[in-house]
């Protein structure tokens, strides 16, 4: 089984997300109160060529920085699954 | 500490995703070979009230059914962390 890769992006905390801020008020409007912090992010996942866990890792890690996230105002954390499992900085 | 919640978003396998295909195609295009299945989904984060976990399960899947997914054409899935852990349907 080829491992698979999720990868979790998300606005810095201290960046203005207005698509949470609009699914928050949309939960207050359809009755959900006290729901608060809506964040919405991206959650991507595929599969990779298995090999050297430390090298997929290495590996994964430039895409997020490469293509997969902003850096500037996104973090992301990633975690493979399939050939033993590995997580991402935070 | 509030429970925070955790909604992952996807299309169905059957659904065409062209945002992950565009994806797929830029990894290839920066050099990462044999990368397959790019899935381009959403990850929501918030914070709710605490309470009974059965019931704060049931709501939180009410709200991924009315508002944070479309189930005609998005598969969901959520975790609640905090006030204990639970999942939801995949």
């Amino acid at each position: 089984m080829s491992p698979r890769v999720e990868v979790f992006v998300q606005l810095k905390p201290g960046m203005l997300d207005p698509q949470g801020a609009a699914v928050e008020h949309a939960l207050a409007d359809l009755g959900y109160e006290g729901v608060e912090g809506v964040r919405v992010g991206k959650w991507i996942t595929f599969e990779v060529p298995g090999g050297d866990t430390a090298a997929l890792d290495a590996r994964v890690d430039e895409m997020c920085r490469r293509l997969l996230a902003n850096p500037v105002i996104e973090r992301y954390r990633f975690r493979v699954v399939g050939d033993g499992a590995s997580e991402g900085p935070a």
